[in-house]
């Protein structure tokens, strides 16, 4: 049987993985694909990558007639999405790629965002989409906020251990390395090549990054009580990948264990061998998140290093996981491709 | 049914992409996988990207038992695979990916590589890879030889031009653009990030790089005349990707349609609007050739222009889609995967 | 004895390359910058790596007092420069960094640059700046437009060649490869960095780019008849850097002693010794053009090769040599510093 | 007056920088220029990026004759210099650039090298090369031992900090990204470029890296008790530059302040604003080191990011630097040039 989706946002670096992936699944059939600037356009103008695939041409949303599309992937900058989101019919299943609908709290998001939801009870409804850990949540989901993917990467680091309190939760430092493409195709003068490339920099230093927002709601539910994480993320001369650099107080032995049982019948999740550090390019492309343990040699500190494709398995990857799990799908299905390296 | 295979060669660049492309091919399986110089090591040790899959522990090829393989991919290096192809047994299927059964005449092949070649017998049997236009003879051979990467390049932009003789065979020019990663994983100074980042050089200047051997075999065969190019490669700092920038003389419009004529049936050749120019960055790790055709300013002049990844369409996509022929399945099957952008 | 000099358009690259030079020069100082979009900004909030530097404060030109300023380098938008220097003081020497004075010839500048031009007065006593090859005008000269930096570094590899006629005239071709600065710091789509890196591609294929009026000019006045040559220009995933190669039919050992003759007392010209090949990587940051000749394997057939820095020899470091000449300094004053590498 | 001098291991990077920065020096002419495996060739080479330059041919060490050299900069591999230098001149002044001489404990050599130091005596004399920390000993030592590129940046960032007690002393952590020229120009497979460019990683995890040496010794002296810091390097795809990210316990504006004060009158250390961050692409080929503090979200944490150029500031340039006070010369003599960006 084959799933019928629509993409909304298809001109973005997000909508394009989406397509990208879905192209190779078996069941799923993209039926529209929306870009409200570019409605008109084929994809394959907008993205020549892309021009060897049959799709629908860019259209307006308005123009879909969403009858009979199984799924809609909306892929459309925050703000923007929950205005859409909020307009579109109240029985379709959707996941969203963009960050309104992640928050649990409204005042929370307010305060990340700047502006007040207008979309609340759509909101209400909403379930966080890391896969891994609302699997049930999102098989019965109809609207499932995708993550934000450095705050994907965290918490893959850290869950387990937050769960386990194996860690210190009051002192817990990510550092982390963001590749470009995690910024959009938007045109701003600190992504273009010549600024970028080689040169790399801290940015939203001192713990104003909006994925802090993530970081707390969800490590606070764990823990249950309030938890705050220090993050700085850096960004880099690089297409694809986070690197989380995570400097905890624990035992570095049994944080590796608890992450080993944690993750030991995850399709995605690779826990490299205790000692070893993963590589972005060792995820390029890919669902997968690999992640190493290593015990410093000051006695009591461990660092956890995570790894994931920012536009795969931190958004577009993530999001056909859980349309995977809506539909009634094996999860996996369309997302086993290996890494590209180099 | 599914075919097993063995992958000699496995620890360098085509080595594991072949292993990449497989892992989703669907009646494909790899039976054993060689290494010398890495036997006893996981793959996942050599190619940490790999390590989800489940794949047999590198060996030595003496300890391969080619009972019930049905074919076996040659990814070792120029000369050593001519050595280890006339000790394997004679009918064993075998896609070679080296350049040592590529030239037809034993002489050219002594003038390009500097020896003498050492398996003459099975040098007299190979097929040339190229797999568009040897597709049934490589249908029903034992012994394919992949063709150069470079080669295959400028092959695409110029065989239905030399068959048709729409152009001047006495004038033509290849410039080839050419990533990093064709020149393999070997510890060469001017291949090191320090060396090669942020800089771009012309290389093999005058007419000396090795692949001159196949254009001057095949163009000279489609003619029924020697043909001679003229033909510069270029180190780019990038990791995959060749484009080819081929000036000739002769019509452009004719020429356009003579491509489009010529690959209006070809799964993984695009030919492009006229006018437009592919991108090295559109067919990064698929197995598609892109190709664009533009007039010049000055009459009777022509620019073809081709884009293909080295690894896949230009060495182990291509090695798998002449597999695909030689075991009688779909030609397409395991590479109709989207190029990864960005 | 100090010369003061003023810049217009500091903020973007070729302007702060230009400071970044002078910063080093003995005898010329900085006496206004300006940037009408930055007006009120320090160069330190503009380009923090101009931090460590005391520099007048960002203002509009309207607000500079040119009584007193001995050289004005004009590093504007083109058409823009041409009003701008229309309405300076007509007796200030001034360094144009634009095409708007290039072409001598206005109906050839419309054809090229799609407007009539604004400033003919100006445009009539603007002298061609190649320093190489302009030097006495230069010096003389109130009014100097410096060359594009592709059709710079295509007339280094050629005018020898055309001068002394031992290549053919009609059969030219230059393929060009171009790093990302060279368009500036302008927020466009193809300029991002997730865009560009990793990928390469051919643009203005087919004769369309605005040098060749350039190419155009200069080699039809050297060779006394029309001379069009065949260009097309490829931007690769580097920040600086232009790699000419090109194609001439010609004896090989007579085009490199033209070469050697011709640039024998030239401090900025290197040329390598017979059949080596030059690489962008060499030169990055300095003032050198370094030019390589090898001959093909088809006999009469040879390959120049030119490669310069487009920010530095390719614009602002001609400025200042421009500057230099005009200002009475000796011509390399603040230029000999090295190429940066890696 | 000028000084002669001799450059020991100039087939490395470090070497060409210093030949690179010297050329520009006013009253420095290197007399001599080493390197073993390259010995009768010339400097244009082995590093065509300095053939316009006249330079001595390279020479064995055993064909010197030190007669006549003012200094002498060994940019030789780790425990070779110790050999070399055992054996030079007794009274000849030399910087070394190497590791050899930088721990003044024999036992702490031999725990992080792994070798017992040959040149005990050499090693007695030493003078730490942090010049803004050793000034006074720099200009009348005879042996200077230039530090870690990595333990520099860590220094700048901390050593004031340290000094004053501003911040907990037992809760530090460098979180550092290093760029690939910092590990030369040796053959090893994890610097080629294709396994480096677009991807990134942790190594030396778990504060086994080599410059814990010189935090240990340099901050427990400081501090007159053992500190200890946590150390873990990550190489990112860029070919110069440091930037080390410290998260420290203290407060952030008192931090600012401590830094600010400490380097009021140094001409290289560049101190931001309040709440900016440095980049290395701000710092790229010059001897500056930018310094940026944050106060994170978390009362009483702050973050300290300080960038350089490892191979100037981290190396060459600090070598100069201390060279110029061990020749009576001015400290800043031909260092002062701008970063190169882009």
């Amino acid at each position: 049987m084959t799933h019928k989706v629509a993409i909304l946002g298809a001109s973005g670096y997000t909508g394009a993985e989406l397509v990208r992936l879905i192209s190779q699944h078996p069941t799923i059939e993209i039926a529209a694909l929306s870009a409200e600037r570019k409605a008109g356009m084929t994809m394959a103008q907008v993205f020549p990558h892309l021009r060897h695939l049959e799709l629908p041409v860019l259209c307006k949303i308005g123009e879909i007639d969403f009858t009979g599309i199984d799924l809609c992937f909306c892929a459309l900058p925050h703000k923007t999405s929950q205005e859409v989101i909020a307009a579109l019919p109240q029985d379709l299943k959707i996941v969203d790629l963009s960050a309104d609908f992640r928050l649990r709290d409204p005042d929370e998001y307010e305060k990340w965002y700047g502006n007040p939801h207008a979309a609340l009870a759509q909101q209400k409804e909403a379930v966080y989409g890391l896969s891994e850990f609302y699997r049930e949540e999102i098989k019965s989901a109809r609207l499932v906020a995708g993550t934000g993917c450095n705050a994907a990467t965290g918490q893959f680091a850290l869950r387990p251990l937050i769960a386990s309190a194996v860690i210190d939760l009051d002192d817990i430092i990510l550092d982390l390395k963001c590749a470009v493409s995690g910024a959009g195709r938007s045109l701003k003068e600190n992504l273009l090549h010549a600024e970028l490339s080689e040169g790399y920099h801290g940015y939203a230093v001192g713990g104003t990054h909006r994925h802090l927002g993530e970081f707390d709601q969800e490590f606070s539910k764990i823990a249950g009580r309030p938890v705050k994480v220090q993050f700085t993320p850096h960004l880099v001369p690089a297409n694809r990948g986070i690197l989380a650099t995570v400097y905890v107080k624990g035992d570095a032995q049994t944080i590796h264990q608890t992450l080993a049982t944690a993750y030991a019948d995850e399709p995605f999740i690779e826990l490299l061998p205790f000692g070893e550090a993963p590589s972005t390019r060792h995820i390029r492309g890919s669902n997968f998140c690999h992640i190493g343990v290593a015990a410093d040699r000051i006695e009591g500190r461990t660092i956890v290093i995570a790894a994931l494709d920012n536009l795969t398995k931190g958004s577009s990857g993530q999001a056909l996981q859980n349309a995977n799990l809506m539909l009634g799908e094996e999860e996996t299905t369309g997302l086993m491709m290996a890494p590209l390296f180099p």
